[in-house]
C-alpha cells in the first residue's frame, strides 16, 4: 500500500492511524450538470464505517488521458482510489481500457467475467459491446455486480466500479472486506441558534484545546432566519464527548440554545 | 487568461473555442457525506448558458497545503477557476488566506469589504471574528454578495465564492459579466426502452459520423426494467439535429420506442 498523504507533516499521529481515499468520478453527465452525483455521499459515510477517510474527490471528462493522469496521480497519493463509472457497453465507457494505459498492462478478455456476462445474457444477447464488459486489465481481480452481472475490478490500490448507484453500492459489499481500516471517526453535531460571528473565537479557543478534534462551522439561511450547525469528528469518543459539553457551555453563555434537527430542517 | 488545457492535442477546433473551468469545492463537510453539494450543477448550467464548459471539479478537504496545491494546480491548467467554501468567520474559514499564499500575495484588510460589513453589522457586532472576513488577498477584487454581504473575490482567473448555495449563486451574478465565453453547448436527450447493449454499435457508428458532437449513453434500472438516455452535446444546432434524427432511425430500426421524461422518472 503507497504511504501516500497521511504520512505528510502537518497531521496528528491518529490521523495517521487512518488509510486516506480519494473518489475520481467519471462523467460528463456530472460535469454537465444533468445528473446529480450521490456516490460521494454513501461511499464517504461507507469507509468510514470501514475507518478509511475519504479524503478527496475528483470529477472528471470520459477523455482518456484525463482519466490516465488523474488515477496516475491519485493511486500514487491516496491508500485507497475508487472510480465510479464508464464501464459499460457503448463507446463512452472508456474507463477499463484508460486503466490498463494508466498501470502500462495489457485488456485481456477476462475468463470468468467472460462466463459471468454468458450466464446473465443469452448466447444471442452477448454481442460484442456487451462482451467489451469483460476486458479487465491483465491482474486485476474482479469486483461482482449482483445487480446486471457485469463485474467492476481492482487492481493494486485502485477500486473500479460502476457509476448507477445501485450497482456501485452492490459492489461495495465485495470491497468492503478488502480494505484494511484504521479507527472510525465518530461525529457530534449541534445545532443552534447563534450566528457563527458571535461564536467564532469562542470555538477558536476550544479547537486550539482539542486538536484532535476537528471541528467545522455551517451556517445556514433558511427563511431570512440565521442558524449553524457545529459539527465535532474524531476517533476518540471521550474526548468528543468533553467537546460536545464545551460547545454545549459556550452556547449557553453566549445567551443562544441548541437547535433540534427539525428545528433546521 | 491562461491557455490551459483546451490548447493540448486531441480536442477539435470547436471545442478549442471553449474556455475550461474548474470548480474546487473545499469542505470537511462535504467530504464525510454530511452535506452533498449542489453547487456543481447548478454552476455548471451557468457557465454553459455563458459560453464556458465546466471540465472538471475537486471536492478537497480544510486543510492549507492541500487547498495552496489544488488552486495552483488547477489555474495553471484552466481558463477560469471557481472555490466554494471556507471564507466565512469561523478558524476552519482558511479559504482567503490559502489563496493568498497561492498567490504568494499578503492578505490585507480590504477597505472597501470592511465598509461593506461596517454596513451590514451594527458597531458591536463587527467583531474581530467578522472583520476577518473583510481580509482579502492584496489585488483581488471583490465579488458582490446581496445576500450576506461578506464579499468573495477575484484575483486573476480564479473566483472565489460562499459555500451556502443561495449566497454563491447570488455572487455569481457579480461573475457572469466579468467571463469571457465561447460558443454555447446544446443538448439533446432522447429516452429509449431499448438496453445499452442492443445500440452500442450502432451508437459508436453515429458518433464516429459526427465527431463535434458528444454522444453519451446512459443507462437506467428502474423497478427492474431497463432503459436508457442519449445524450448527444455540441455547439452546433443543424449536426445535432441530424444526430437527434439518426438516434430516432437508430431505436425505430432496432425495434424501440422513445420514452417520455416521464416515463423514465
Amino acid at each position: 500500500m503507497p504511504t501516500g498523504i497521511s504520512q505528510k507533516k502537518g497531521y496528528s499521529a491518529r490521523m495517521n492511524a487512518i488509510p486516506h481515499a480519494c473518489l475520481i468520478i467519471i462523467g460528463n453527465e456530472i460535469l454537465s450538470g444533468r445528473t446529480r452525483d450521490t456516490n460521494l455521499g454513501w461511499l464517504a459515510e461507507q469507509l468510514n464505517s470501514s475507518g478509511v477517510r475519504m479524503y478527496e474527490a475528483r470529477v472528471i471528462p470520459d477523455v482518456e488521458e484525463i482519466i490516465i493522469a488523474t488515477v496516475n496521480a491519485c493511486r500514487a497519493r491516496f491508500d485507497y482510489v475508487f472510480t465510479t463509472g464508464g464501464i459499460g457497453p457503448t463507446h463512452d465507457d472508456i474507463t477499463s481500457a484508460a486503466i490498463a494505459k494508466a498501470f502500462g498492462v495489457p485488456l485481456i478478455l477476462h475468463p470468468e467475467a467472460k462466463r459471468l456476462l454468458q450466464q446473465h445474457y443469452t448466447a444471442g444477447d452477448l454481442n460484442e459491446a456487451r462482451l467489451k464488459m469483460a476486458y479487465i486489465p491483465e491482474g486485476a481481480s474482479l469486483i461482482a455486480n449482483p445487480v446486471s452481472s457485469a463485474p467492476g475490478f481492482q487492481i493494486g490500490n485502485v477500486f473500479v466500479m460502476a457509476g448507477v448507484p445501485r450497482i456501485m453500492q452492490a459492489m461495495f459489499d465485495d470491497i468492503r472486506p478488502r480494505l484494511r481500516g484504521g479507527s472510525q471517526t465518530h461525529t457530534v453535531t449541534l445545532h443552534t441558534n447563534l450566528a457563527e460571528g458571535t461564536y467564532a473565537a469562542r470555538l477558536s479557543e476550544i479547537q486550539t484545546a482539542f486538536p484532535d478534534i476537528e471541528i467545522g462551522s455551517y451556517p445556514h439561511f433558511r427563511q431570512g432566519r440565521v442558524s449553524a450547525s457545529l459539527v465535532a469528528r474524531g476517533t476518540d469518543i471521550a474526548q468528543l464527548a468533553q467537546v460536545e459539553e464545551r460547545l454545549d457551555e459556550m452556547i449557553a453563555e453566549l445567551g443562544g440554545r441548541r437547535l433540534s434537527d427539525s428545528d433546521i430542517a
